[in-house]
Parts: structure tokens; sequence; C-alpha cells
């Protein structure tokens, strides 16, 4: 992100192409007005997430290393899912607020196409 | 479960309570005469997917680190989800195998109750 | 929402209170100039593929009667499965298009809060 | 399935090509001694059940009829999503009960892999 970068007024955004400044997280950290609301994190929170679930991966390998009971291991992974759709809901508010409806009328349609085929990996998961 | 079976070196733990000793990854390794089939992995090839899992969760706290593209983002989360998935669909195998088909009849029942009760997890997602 | 705009017969609808007359799929039928992409439908296509899916549960209905093999009504049950997260996508895009990036800014963010409520009851599945 | 057909006993099982006569349902309708557990259901709950699900799709088409808010679709179907996820689990548990722990000793094996096959499809929705 380019110092100086001023987001919520949407400044220099048009100059750069489409789809690569756009991010779901610095606009919600400095954004003070609104407020932070359900899957919307900031981009501290959401390294905070990353870091548990690297935790949790981890923590799976250990499990395994010490031949802990599989079904175990399995509700692990469950979890580590779900933390992983919260993650992934977080980035998708974000860029809906931020990089589809704060966007340019003339890319939002192309953003809105990006935002369904995330969302129909994600669904699919993968 | 044929009589002396070495059990990845677990060789008596079914004399063990239900549920705590059975794993679903060192019988396929040492059972040499089944072929390695579709999800069912090694332990060691189950550890190497799970430290690749973990790599890429690091790559995901990169890009958040570097402001990457959100969908660019999320199409790694949803990756990860694939990856998991697999992992997942992996031990349920070995423990449908090892754990339920092959286990004492008194307790296939249970076990048959633990692992529909970890699909609905994983089909949940947590 | 550009001016005499013809939403399908609902032209007035946005006077109404907020969330509740906002269609996907009229204005997608009647938006000759924004070219049909992906997961968008209009409200015939939406009816055709629910009648289509109606008539799979049923299909399972009668594979259940004739008692067909579970596997293949389990794989049935997976194609209806993609078959609504098909629909669910074409909902989703038509409503971050029209009631979305298309409402007026101060019920932009409610509706992007409610967007994302719906796609997470999709990832969870309920 | 033919009649006098005695499930329970496995009798004429192995007279018939794997996989054509394997049922979760009526084993369980008959199997007195057994009590019902989570997701196992007999053939009247099933089908109960799946013209519950129909019910549902048909709703759908109605509120797709009425111009319903899009949200409140997707929330249905996020419904039949569930509904159809139990019938599912409901099925594979019987399954596993019948036919996979069930089976004879050689037809477990394909057995257990057309259930983890069916378990990786509903996983990934189709």
């Amino acid at each position: 992100m380019p110092e100086n970068f001023e987001y919520g007024g949407h400044r220099d955004k048009l100059a750069y192409p489409l789809g690569v400044y756009c991010y779901a997280w610095p606009i919600v950290a400095t954004q003070k007005a609104a407020p932070l609301r359900g899957y919307t994190a900031t981009k501290d929170q959401l390294q905070t997430r990353l870091r548990r679930i690297e935790g949790q991966v981890r923590g799976i390998q250990k499990m395994v290393d010490e031949d802990r009971y599989c079904i175990d291991v399995l509700t692990q992974i469950a979890a580590i899912q779900a933390a992983l759709d919260k993650v992934a809901l977080g980035l998708l508010d974000g860029h809906a607020r931020t990089c589809v409806v704060g966007a340019e009328p003339e890319i939002q349609d192309q953003r809105t196409a990006e935002l369904m085929a995330a969302v129909g990996r994600l669904m699919r998961r993968g």
C-alpha cells in the first residue's frame, strides 16, 4: 500500500489497474466513523486470526505425531475450516463494502462478478 | 482384524478403552498387502500435507502483509479448504477401514456413530 | 439507480421500506444493456431451475421407493445440493448488483451486511 | 426389494451383484432390537423428510412468483441445504452400518471406498 494513500476518498484508485489496489482491511482500520460490524476486521485482527489458524494446523501435526484418536483430529480439522470460513467472510465483507460498493461505477460490475466467483469457490471449497 | 497384525507398533491397542487407541494412519503404512487407495495416506504423507497447509496459511499472512488483492487471498483460502477436505477424507477413510470395519463387533456401532458425527461436522464445517 | 429505470414493473419500489422490495430477478430480465453473465438469471430461468430441482427431489423419493442403492441416492442428493448452490449464487449475484450496488447509499451498508449473512448461511449450509 | 428378503441375516446378499441390494433404510425399519439413533431413519421417515423438502422447493418457487425479498429466498435455500444434509447423513449412517460394517468381508473394502467417495461429493456439494 503506497504511503499517503487516501483510501476513503478513493482518490488515486483509478490510476491503478483494476483489482490491484483494493484491500478489504485497511479502510476498515482507518474508517473511524463506521462501526466495526460482524465479519469485518482490521488487518491486525486478520493477522491474529491467521496466526491462530497456523497454530491449529501445527496442533494437528502434533496430534498425528502422538497418534491421537483420528476422530479428535477430524474435529480439529472441522474447527480450522470454521475459522477459515470466518476469515473468508470477513474478507468478503470488507471487499464488498470497499472494493465493490465503494468502487467507481464503471468497475462495480466486474468487481461484483469477482466477488461472486469467490463466493462460489468458497461454497464449493476450492 | 487378522491375528498377529502389526499395528504400526501399536499392537495391543485394541485392549485399550474404546475410542482412545485407534489411528487411521499407522495401519495403512504397514499393511503392505493392501494397495493404497484414493484418500488413504501414510502418516508421513499426512504430515507432509499438513506442513504444506501450514505453509499455505503463512502464505496468506504474507499476502495480507503485502496488501495483496483480497480476491486473491480468498482464492488461497478456498485452496486451503480443499486441501483440508482431502486430509479429512483421508482420515475418514483410514478410520472407517481400521477403526470401524476392523473393530471388534461390540464397538462397531459406537465407532460408526462417531464417524457419522465427524462427517456431519465436516459437512457443516465445524 | 438511473432515473426512469423500469424495474420490471416494480418501478417505485425503492420508496418502500428497506429490505422489502428488492428483487434480484426482474431487473436483470429488463436491463437489456447489461450482458447476462455467469450466475445471473431471469425470473423465468430461475423458476425453470427450481422446477427441475423439485423434480430431482421427487426422483429421490422414487429411488427410495424402489429400494435403489443408497450410494446412488446420495449421488443424487449431492447433485441437488450443487443445483441449489447455483440458484443461490444467481440470487446472490442479482442481489449484489441490484439491491446492494444499485441501492441508495444510505442503505448500502445494511444491504451488504444482509448479503454477507446470507453468504455465511450458505457456506455453513443453513 | 424382493419379497421374503431376509436382510438382518444377510442371507442371499452375495447372490446379488455387489452394490445392488444394499439399502440403508429397510434394515433399520425392521431391526426392532436396535434403538434408532441419531441420523438413522426408517424408509417412512426418509420419505416424509423428502416430501417436506419437495414442499420447501415449491415454497421457494412461490416466493419468487410473489417477488419476495431475495435474502429471504436465500435463507430458505440454506434451510433446504441443511435438510438435505440431514437426509444424506441418515443415508450414510444406514449405509455404513448395513452395507459396509454389515457386509461380507470381501466386499467391505469396496463398500468403504464407495462410502468415502459419497462423503467427498457431499463435502464438495456435487
